[in-house]
């Protein structure tokens, strides 16, 4: 119930098992304040203290960042700059990304119903290196006294067969396809990419792997998003591909993700951004929230009954017509974000 | 009519005014390979004379690139090489690419009607900077010794202010509206892309600029693709963002382009790649290229009149109901891409 409140406040939700929450286990929270709250708190986007109770946690729940406040601000003092360094404080390389079109909001996509129902796809980002990290970056000037800005986009071999194996772990417990989205037609990151992709499908001869330039994949996904089951693709590309994959749900204030490393608590956040023009309005969905604590309970504490209990409550609330503006169509009960969490809590 | 067999045959069309072309005016052609088709001849994807011809000529139509004959070619070697290399050598930097619904095939796209109809948008892509030419890049070790790929995202103000005012003087043509795109949450090059663009727009009181981060711009073509008018982008975002846009439309075998540079021959082509999957079977649409063509006339040759005869030739023959297969719908004539070019002759 406190995570539906935590809904596009910019903060932290640490979870310890303690408290009785409502599918049975003990869980402990700790609010923390990161992104647009801490810069107000605390003057940084990402505090110390926030930090360490991060990685001291079993999982990490996050709110929305960012907002028109902080819009100006200099990178350092970006609340997206306290989501970037809170992910890579917790060294979560993999974001899992579902985009699925429920029977229920079929209507909600812009897409004709026939292409749009039906469609059941996951992104796995790489979320910890590429362009959003590499280096050398920043500003200076070229051999003509101009000034520029720069990035690099770099991966190493170790990158990719790590967050390859996750995807085509992911797959096998999907429909077994693989779809490496890249630009090896242009990038040499993108050729090291497809290379040790190949590479390590060596280890998954039941997965069928496939390859798309990222442009095509960028239609495709208009065109017959069905095609796709499981897409790996680098921090960039898997940042814009996400994004379109879920606006072709239509229902993005019900998507979900969860961020993984190696060990340690995963971050669990919704896909939609902190949606400024509604904050504070009770007019937000709760649902991708809720439906990240759901993968919270799965991915990141093994948790998968009281997970699945959380999925069939949301999906209860939506059999029983309530719909916040989002999702809304005509014959449903439009409700607000509190009123939409607390049918969620009636159908648990 | 010639322009019309140069279609996904790996040929670049260099124009000359000698010949009596459809529209009245003397043009001369010079048919020269690239892509995989120079490749087959003479070894490289983009030979001399192809470049010297192409820099002598006043525009050059270019059929579409690569296939799967060469899919798995060392990068020196690939067809897009040669697109690359063409573009490089011309100092295209502007790439102008619409995408419209037009009302007689609003069906074709995958949006709903209400969604699709009306869409007139132009993304303005930067083409000869960014990651796609940005140096380092290449293949080394890192640290740990560990292989990597690294390429550079790089702008310097004088390449950004040059594309800004092409976008600001085309959305003046047009609805008086400029959308920039751009990732500067996090990357440095979008900071100074941002900070130029806005800087620019002091020059343009009369056009109206907003920003977009480009993972929403992504979600925003497929939400509501109608708010936007003209969009100004980078080279890689300008590539997945126009694909996505053309495919909205739903026609993406109607959609031209043109590269156009400070001085010297615009490059034009249609946004479709060479679908080597239908190559050689008379069934592709031939009406990008014929609107490439259009195209070419307008902004390469300043022969508005002619390019509009054009225009309005495949209206008219859209309108008597003929088809391809892409955009082939119920009630319409189904015909392959040589007829299709037959009858827009004939409505000349
Ligand atoms: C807020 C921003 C830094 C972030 C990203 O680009 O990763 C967001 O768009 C996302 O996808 O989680
Ligand atoms: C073929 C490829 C190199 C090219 C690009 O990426 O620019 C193509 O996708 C395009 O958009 O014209």
């Amino acid at each position: 119930m406190m995570i539906l409140d935590c809904f596009d406040q910019n903060k932290t939700w640490v979870l310890k098992k303690k408290m009785d929450f409502v599918v049975g286990i003990e869980f402990g929270f700790k609010e923390m304040p990161v992104g647009g709250a801490a810069l107000d708190l605390m003057g940084v986007p990402l505090p110390e203290e926030t930090l360490l109770a991060a990685k001291q946690s079993d999982a990490v729940l996050l709110g929305a960042i960012g907002g028109y406040k902080w819009d100006k601000n200099q990178k350092h003092f970006k609340p997206e700059t306290g989501l970037l360094q809170l992910r890579e404080g917790l060294k979560v390389f993999a974001n899992l990304r579902p985009a699925c079109v429920l029977p229920q909001l079929v209507d909600a996509s812009t897409l004709k119903k026939e292409v749009a129902e039906g469609v059941d796809l996951m992104v796995v980002r790489e979320l910890s290196g590429g362009i959003y990290f590499g280096k050398p970056r920043g500003f200076g000037t070229n051999e003509n006294g101009d000034e520029i800005g720069f990035n690099t986009e770099v991966y190493a071999t170790y990158e990719i067969d790590r967050i390859a194996r996750v995807a085509f772990e992911t797959a096998r417990k999907r429909g077994r396809k693989l779809c490496s989205v890249d630009k090896a037609n242009v990038l040499e990151a993108s050729m090291l990419w497809r290379q040790r992709v190949m590479a390590i499908s060596s280890e998954y001869p039941d997965i069928e792997l496939s390859h798309m330039y990222v442009d095509n994949a960028a239609m495709q996904l208009v065109r017959n998003p069905k095609q796709f089951d499981t897409i790996i693709t680098n921090n960039i590309f898997g940042d814009i591909l996400s994004d379109e994959a879920s606006m072709i749900t239509g229902s993005i204030g019900m998507l979900p993700s969860a961020s993984l490393g190696e060990a340690g608590p995963g971050l669990f956040e919704p896909i939609h951004g902190s949606a400024p023009d509604i904050a504070g309005q009770d007019k937000a969905n709760p649902l991708a929230t809720v439906l990240s604590a759901a993968m919270l309970l799965k991915y990141g504490l093994g948790e998968e009954k009281a997970s699945q209990r959380i999925e069939t409550a949301v999906l209860d609330t939506l059999n029983r017509g309530f719909r916040t503006g989002d999702i809304y169509s005509e014959g449903n009960k439009l409700v607000g974000c509190k009123d939409m969490g607390e049918e969620v809590l009636k159908s648990i």
